[in-house]
């Protein structure tokens, strides 16, 4: 069972909001983190912004359904003044710190910094205390963020996300297989079991 | 209880093939079907074909996951040669036959010739014997759907998808509450039971 099941997410994805918080209920599920960015994914396709501003429609439909999802799933919601949040230096932060311990509970803080909060997750004077919280040195973790080293990692990362064909958020990707949404969370679970009884009886 | 799950489709939509076949999983629940065109929608936002067409990455996303989907449903699936297939003659005779027994087994039968059969489903040489199979007359069932009063309907029908702030299909509706996919007929079903109780109380 080397497969993982990659969660591919942007901070400023309002559905990676409840996409990354329901993974808790996948325990014993290996899950790997995917930080990436959506704004290179959307100017490729000639949009300057997120296709919820670009489509009226489409974007009040989005918060309303986010807010019955949210409610739903017992997490607070508070529409934030900005959208999209630039997810940037959080997204390096987790780039950078892909395998420590404290990322996951790290995404699930910057999410409901930006959706429950409305705070600034751009900003060092916002993520700085959210760091020192999970017990991080924050000078460190965002000195390594800023790296040359890290900023190439994020970028290569995003464009695996292209060549991979994610063109949205949360992605859930299991070897090659792509599953959109928190509502596909159930069958890329499903898919990534099935796969690892094959490895398994394989073996 | 006088209110219904509005189900607003268009036979041109690939995930409205599921979509219509699951509302049978939900005996007792009041249907009501509400075709329409996305093309004069997608017009309005300066689309010229289906977003499946002019993002290739989440079109070829979207033939994978309703592959999944169909299969898991137990649905044929063949992806038609031409997409999207012109819905328009199919609409008009849904919009003019909306309150006749034979509507939804009319409406599955168009979608599986479309998305199982790769069938024409514009032409009334296919829409005529399938008509037949469920027991109609043909020449008069598509003769109203040609008439300039069922036009008239058909037209009035996707200027109320447009009011209601409909954005693509399926769309289950209660009481101007919109929910958009498949994904979301188990949240439209819960909110219209909630309603529906609520409405048993105030009366």
């Amino acid at each position: 069972m080397s497969q993982t099941i990659e969660v591919w997410f942007e901070f400023a994805s309002t559905y990676s909001y409840p996409g990354v918080h329901q993974l808790s209920r996948y325990e014993g599920v290996p899950f790997t983190y995917r930080p990436f960015l959506l704004g290179p994914i959307f100017a490729a396709q000639g949009w300057s912004t997120s296709p919820f501003n670009l489509q009226p429609a489409k974007g009040r439909y989005m918060w309303r359904d986010l807010e019955r999802l949210c409610e739903a799933a017992g997490l607070p919601l508070q529409r934030p003044t900005q959208f999209p949040r630039n997810g940037l230096l959080a997204a390096r932060v987790a780039v950078a710190h892909q395998g420590e311990a404290w990322i996951g509970e790290f995404i699930r803080r910057v999410y409901r910094a930006n959706f429950a909060e409305d705070q600034d997750i751009s900003s060092a004077e916002v993520l700085g205390p959210l760091l020192a919280a999970l017990g991080c040195d924050p000078g460190e973790v965002l000195m390594r963020a800023e790296s040359p080293a890290t900023k190439q990692l994020l970028r290569d990362q995003t464009q695996r996300a292209l060549e991979l064909g994610i063109f949205g958020a949360p992605m859930f990707v299991v070897d090659g297989e792509l599953f959109w949404g928190g509502d596909r969370l159930e069958q890329a679970v499903a898919w990534w079991k099935q796969r690892s009884a094959q490895d398994r009886s394989a073996g």
